[in-house]
C-alpha cells in the first residue's frame, strides 16, 4: 500500500498540529513532566486523570512543545469508532481510496496522539490501541491491510475523568494496564491565583476572591454539584470582571449559572459569593 | 483542502442569515444586551437557559442584528449529528467533494452560529464545540483532515430549558464550563403587554386581560402543567381576538387546549379564563 | 440551488392533491370551519385533536377544498424522518440530484399540508416544523443549505389522539405552543345518522339501531376497549346490510370483532347489539 | 412517473399469483365466503383472525380464484417495512430506476394482496395501508411523488394470530378499525377428518384417531402448549402413515415432537395418543 | 429474471457440497434414517432437535449422500438475515445484478438446504422459510420479484438444541408445525466406543475410560455443567493420546478445560476422572 | 472466484506476520509448548484462557515462530464482524472486487491466526469459526459463494480471560466444545524475576521488591481489585527505576495508578508498597 500513503502524504489532508509560535503557558504540579519525558523516552504510553478543567490537555499541548513533536488531539465521544481514528476509503474518480485518520497519520510522523475522555469512545477504539502499547508498537490497518510500525516519536496520550461514575464506560483492565498514569487535580490556590491573572490580564488583587470562592466551592463539591468549579471558568469570570462587569454579576455568569440549574444550589452558591467577596 | 473551500464559498450552497432589511422587536429584561455583547468581544461562548417561547431566539437575532454578524440557527434533535453541523462528502460527477455544514460556514465567515436545544443533539455534537469553546477556538473537520480556525467574529451560542427533567440528556460539566451562562424568562406584564398588542395588533386595553390569565396561569405552573403559557400563545389569542373571534373562543383555542388534553385540568385553567376576563 | 428546484418542478414527481371534483361531504360539528379559515388568513398552524374516526381527515379535506389549496397528507410513523418529509439527494446519471418531499412541495407550492398522527414520526421532524410555525415561516433545508420562505397559501395542519397514552411519544411543550389548537369529536346522533346513511347507501331507520348502539359502546369506552367505535365502523356495518347481510351478522364483522380479541369483551358488546336491535 | 410504471410493467419482475391450473381445495365453516364476496363487491378490507394452522392461507387462496384475481402473499416479519411493499430505488445503467413492490403491483393490477401475520411488521407498514383502506383507496409513493389510486379489482387482506399474546406487537384501532374482520378456527371434526384423509390420500377410518387426538389436544390448549395441534401437522403424520410409518411413530415425529420439547409436557401427549389409538 | 439466473448459474459462485469421494461415517440411533428418507420422498421438511456434538452435522451429511442430493449447510448467527439465504444485488460493471443465496441455489438446484441452529437466525429467516414449506414449496424473493418453484428433489432441514434455554429466541409455533421433527442424542456406549476408536486412530481398549467418563459426566449434566460432554470432545482426547500425551493431561485438555472456567466445577470433574481412569 | 483469489494474493494487502529476525523470549510454564505442538500436527485448535497480561500474546508469537508459520493476530471487540475477518467487496473501477479478511488470508496461506479476546467479537464471528474447527475444516466465504479448505499449516487458537464475568458475552458450548484448552497464569516468582529484569534491563535485586509488591497484589484479588497486577506492569516500572525514577514514585505511576482511581484501594496497595519495599 506503498502508493495510498505516499499519495496520503503528498496530497492528502494534515492532521492537526501545535504552531510552535506561541508556546504554552503552564507550571508544573509535581513530577508529572519529569514522567512525561522518561515515559516518551522508554516508549510508554501514557494515561492522564483528572477532573473537569484542571489542565489536562494544556499539559499534553506544553509537553509536545518541549519534546519537539507534532501533537495531534482528538475529543473522543459515543459515536467515535476505530475507523475515525485510523482511516476508510473514500470514493475519488471512480475508485476507492485510503485516506488516514488522526491516529494513522500520527503513528507515521511519530507525532504525539492525545484521545481526550477516551472511555466516552466505542469500544473497537480500545482494541486499536492495544498494538500501539505493547512492545510491538505496531497499528493494524484492517481495512488495508497494512501493519503499521509507529515511527520512532510517536507515543499516545489518553485521558479521563475518573470523577464520573459510568457503569457503561470504564476501561477495561487489559487496556488500562497498558499505560502508566498520572492523576492531575486543581493548581495550588498560589498557582491558580497566578493562573488566572495572567490568562485574563487582571490584576492578582482583584483575583484573589475568585480563588477563595473556588476553595469554598471545591470544599462543596460531593455535596450539591456534579463538579467542582474549573479553573477555566474562574479565567471568563475575571476575563469579564477586566471588560468592565461589575465582580458579582460576572461571577453569577460565569461561574453561577454554569454550574448549576437549580435555585436551591444557587442560592447556596451565593451564600459562597458573599462569604469570599465580602 | 483550499479548492474544496473556495469550491464550496463560490458555488456551495449558503447559510440562514438575519435580513438586515427586518429589524427584530426584542425589549432587554436586565443586563443580556451588555453581556452578549463582552462575550463577543471577549470571544466567549454563550448558554441560554429559560422556558419555551420566552424570547431566547428573538434575542439572538436582536444581537446579531446589532453586532453587524450573520445568524445561523440550528435546532437540536435526537437524530442531529456532528456531521449534520459540520458537513460530509457527497457524490459529483463521480467524485466524492466536501460540503460544509451550517456550523462550518459560519466559523469560516465569522458569523454566529445558534444551536437551540443543544442538549437534544447526539453526543458527537457537543465534542465538536469544545476546541471552539476555548482559547484555541478551532473546529477539526475529521473528515478532511482540516483544522479550521474561527474567523474573528466568530461567536457560538446555545441554549436549552432546564425546566425539562431530562435524566438522559443533560449537558456534561465539560461542556457546560465552557460557556457563559445567561438565564431568561418571561418579560414583566407591563412589558408583555406592550411585545403582545405590537405583535398582533390590537390594542392594548384588550390584551390586559391576556396578560392577567398569563400571570394566573404561571403562578399554577409546577402543579399542573408541563410548561407555563409563552408569550406566543399570547400573541395567537390577540391576533384570532383582533380577526374577529370572541375573546373566549380565542382564548380556548389559543392558550387553552395548547396547553393540555386533560379535562380536569382545562376546566381548571376555564376557571383562570373567567377571573381573568370577568 | 436555484436549478434543482426549476428541475424538479418541471420533471420532479408530484405531491398529493384533492381532485376538485369531488367535492368533500362535510358537516361542521362547531366552530371549527371560521376558525381554520381565520388560522388560514392569519398564517397561523393548526393542531387537530380527536379519536380515530371522528372526521379529522375529511374536515382538512373539507377545508382545502373551500380555501381552494392543494392539500398534501402524509401518515405519520415510528420510522418518518425529517428528510422523508423535506427531500433527499438521488443518483441520477452519476449526478446527486435533490428530490424535493412531500412538505417542501407543500410550502414551494403554498398549499395546506397535513401532518397526520404527527406524535408517531421521529423527533426530527418536529424540529422542521419549528421554523415554519413562528413569524420566519421558513423551512431549512440544511442538505442542500437552501433556506425556503413559505409561499403565502401555505398553512401547516398536524393532528393527534390524545386518548392514546403514551408516555414515549408526545407532543414538546415547545412545539404544542406553535399551534392553535381544535378538538373534534365524534358527531352527535342525528348527525351521525345522517353521515352514515348518506355515505352508506341505507335507509335511516335501519341506520339508527347503528347509532344506539354506538351511543352505548362509547359510553363504556374507559371500561374494556382501547378505543371506541368510530362512525366509519359504522358506515361499514350499514353498507354490508345495504349489500343484504343481515344486521346482526353485518355487526358481527363489522363492529365486534374489529373492536376486540377478547371473548368477554366480545360478549359484553353482544349484550349491547341484543340491547339495540332489540 | 408514467415511464417507470410502463417499464415496469414490460420488463419488471412479477408478483407471485394463483396458478388458475390448481384450484384449490376448500370447504367453508360459515358463512366467511359469503362475506368475503361483499366486502370485495363493496371494496372493504377484510382482517382474518384465527390460530395457526387453521387455514386462513388457504381461505384467501380459493377466494381469489373463485374472484378470477391474482393473489399476491406477503409473510410479514420484524424486518419488513414499507418500502419492502411499495418499491425502492435499484441501480441500472448508471441511473436510479424505480421498481414496483408487491403490495404496489397488487394496487396496480387490481388484484388481491394478502399480507399474513401483519402485525410483525414494522410500524411503517400500517400506515402505508390506511389510504387504502378508506374511501381513497390511494397508495401514496412517497418516494416517487406517486399518487396511486387502486385499480377496481384490488383487495387488501391481513391476518393475525389473536392467540400470540405480544404487548410490544399490536394493530392500533386506527387501523383495526379499518376492516371487516372474520375469525376463523380449526373445522369442526368431520370436515377435518375429511380434509386430512384427501390432502394426505390415507383412508378416513385410518385417519380417525387422529382426529381424536386433535380434539384432545386442543382441550388443552391453555394448559401446557403455546399453541395446539394444527391441522397441517395431521395431514403430515396421516402421510408418513400412508408411506409405510407406524402409526405411533408417526404421530411421535409429527404431531408430539414439533409441539413441545419439554419431557413432561410430552410424556403426556404420550397419554393422549394411547387413549386416542387405544 | 431469466437472464440473471442464467448468468447466475454460468458465471456465480458456487454453493457448499458434499464431496462424493469421502463417505460419512454414520451408525444410525433408531429409524431417524427411515424416516428421513420418507420425508424427502414426501417432500416434508425436517426439524432435528439434539444437544451439542450429537452428530446432527454428520447425519445430515451421511443422508445426502445416500439421497445423491447436494447439502448447502449454513450455520445461523444473530446476523443472519433473509438476503444473507436469498440472495442480494451487487455492482457489476456499473449495473446492480442478482446474486443468488445459499438458500437460492439450493432450491434451484433441488439439492438439500441444512440450516443449523436455525432459531439464532433473525426473524424474517423463518417467514423465508413458511412458503417452502407447506404444499407449494416456493421461494418468493421480494428483490426480484420473482417466485421460484422447488425443484423436485429439494429439500429443508434445520436444527436447533431445546438445551439452551433462550426466552428471546424461539421457533414461533406457526413455524415449528412446518416440520416432521426427530430428536437426536448422544450414541449409546459402545456405538460411542467404536465412533471414538475409528476417528481417532486409538485401540478401544485405551478408549473405554473415555466412554466410562463422558457416561458419568453426562448424568451431571442438569447440575454443574452448561452443556454434557460431547463425541467430538472424547475424540479429541483420544487424539491426544495416540499422539503421546499422557491420558490424564489428554483430558485435562480435551475435556475439562473445554468444559468449565469454574475451579470448583473443574475440581469435581477431575474427581470423575480418577473413577473412571481409576 | 479463482480470478479474485488470484488478484488478490498478486496485488492484494497483506496479512501482520512475524518478523523472523526478532525471536521472542517465551519460558514455558507447564506443558503447554507440548500441547500446542500436538494440536498444530494433529489439526486441532486451540483455546487459551487467562488474566491479562499474563503472557497469552507472547505464547502465541513465540509458538507461531517454533513452528516456522506465519501469525495474525486479531484483537476481538464489540463491534467486529464476520465480515471484518473473511472479507468484503470494495469499489474498484467501477467494479466491485472481493478482498480476504485477516483469517481467509491465513486459512489460504496455512498460517497460524490468533483471535484474541474473541468472546468480545459479534455472533456471526463464531460461526465462521464452526466449519474450520471440525473435520471439515474449511471457510464458507458466504457472500462469494466459496467454499475454502484450509491449507495444511491453518491452524485457529483464540484466547478469553475467565476472571471477567460478563452475562451477556461467553463463548457457547457449542464453541467451546470444539477447542482443546489451556490455561495459563502468571509465572511463578522466580521465572517472573528474571522475565522482569530481562524485559526492563534492570537488575535482579532491584527487582525483587517489585515481584514481593505483586505476590502480595494478587493474594488480594478477589477482594478489591477488577483484575490483578500484570507482569507487564511490573515490567513498566522496573523500566522507569532502570531510567531514574525513584522506586515509590514509578510504582506509584505503573502499579498503583492504573490499578485503580478509588481512594482507599490506593491506599490499601500503598500500605503493600511499603511492606514489599520496606
Amino acid at each position: 500500500m506503498a502508493q495510498v500513503a505516499t499519495l496520503n502524504r503528498s496530497a492528502g489532508p494534515r492532521s492537526e498540529k501545535t504552531t510552535s509560535a506561541r508556546p504554552s503557558f503552564y507550571v508544573p504540579q509535581a513530577e508529572e513532566c519529569r514522567l512525561f519525558e522518561v515515559a516518551h523516552a522508554e516508549r510508554l504510553a501514557v494515561l492522564l486523570k483528572g477532573p473537569t478543567g484542571c489542565g489536562k490537555t494544556r499539559f499534553v499541548t506544553h509537553m509536545a512543545e518541549r519534546l519537539g513533536r507534532h501533537l495531534t488531539t482528538v475529543s473522543c465521544h459515543d459515536d467515535l469508532t476505530a475507523a475515525d481514528l485510523t482511516g476508510r476509503y473514500l470514493l475519488k474518480g471512480g475508485e476507492t481510496v485510503w485516506v488516514d485518520g488522526p491516529l494513522t497519520r500520527s503513528v507515521r510522523e511519530g507525532g504525539i496522539c492525545y484521545l481526550d475522555e477516551v472511555v466516552e469512545a466505542r469500544k473497537d477504539v480500545t482494541v486499536v490501541l492495544h498494538p500501539l502499547t505493547d512492545d510491538r508498537r505496531m497499528l493494524p490497518l484492517e481495512r488495508t491491510g497494512e501493519l503499521l510500525e509507529a515511527a520512532p516519536g510517536f507515543m499516545l496520550v489518553v485521558s479521563y475523568n475518573p470523577g464520573y461514575q459510568n457503569l457503561l464506560k470504564s476501561l477495561k483492565p487489559s487496556t488500562r494496564q497498558r499505560f502508566i498514569a498520572i492523576e492531575l487535580d486543581f493548581p495550588e490556590p498560589d498557582l491558580e491565583l497566578h493562573i488566572v491573572a495572567t490568562e485574563s490580564g487582571l490584576d492578582e488583587q482583584t483575583v484573589r476572591p475568585l480563588i477563595n470562592l473556588a476553595t469554598r466551592i471545591r470544599a462543596l463539591e460531593k455535596i450539591d454539584l456534579e463538579e467542582a468549579c474549573s479553573t477555566r471558568l474562574l479565567v471568563y469570570a475575571a476575563t469579564l470582571i477586566r471588560a468592565g462587569i461589575a465582580p458579582r454579576t460576572a461571577v453569577e455568569h460565569a461561574v453561577i449559572e454554569p454550574l448549576s440549574d437549580d435555585a436551591d444550589v444557587k442560592a447556596g452558591l451565593r451564600d459562597l459569593v458573599r462569604a469570599s467577596f465580602g
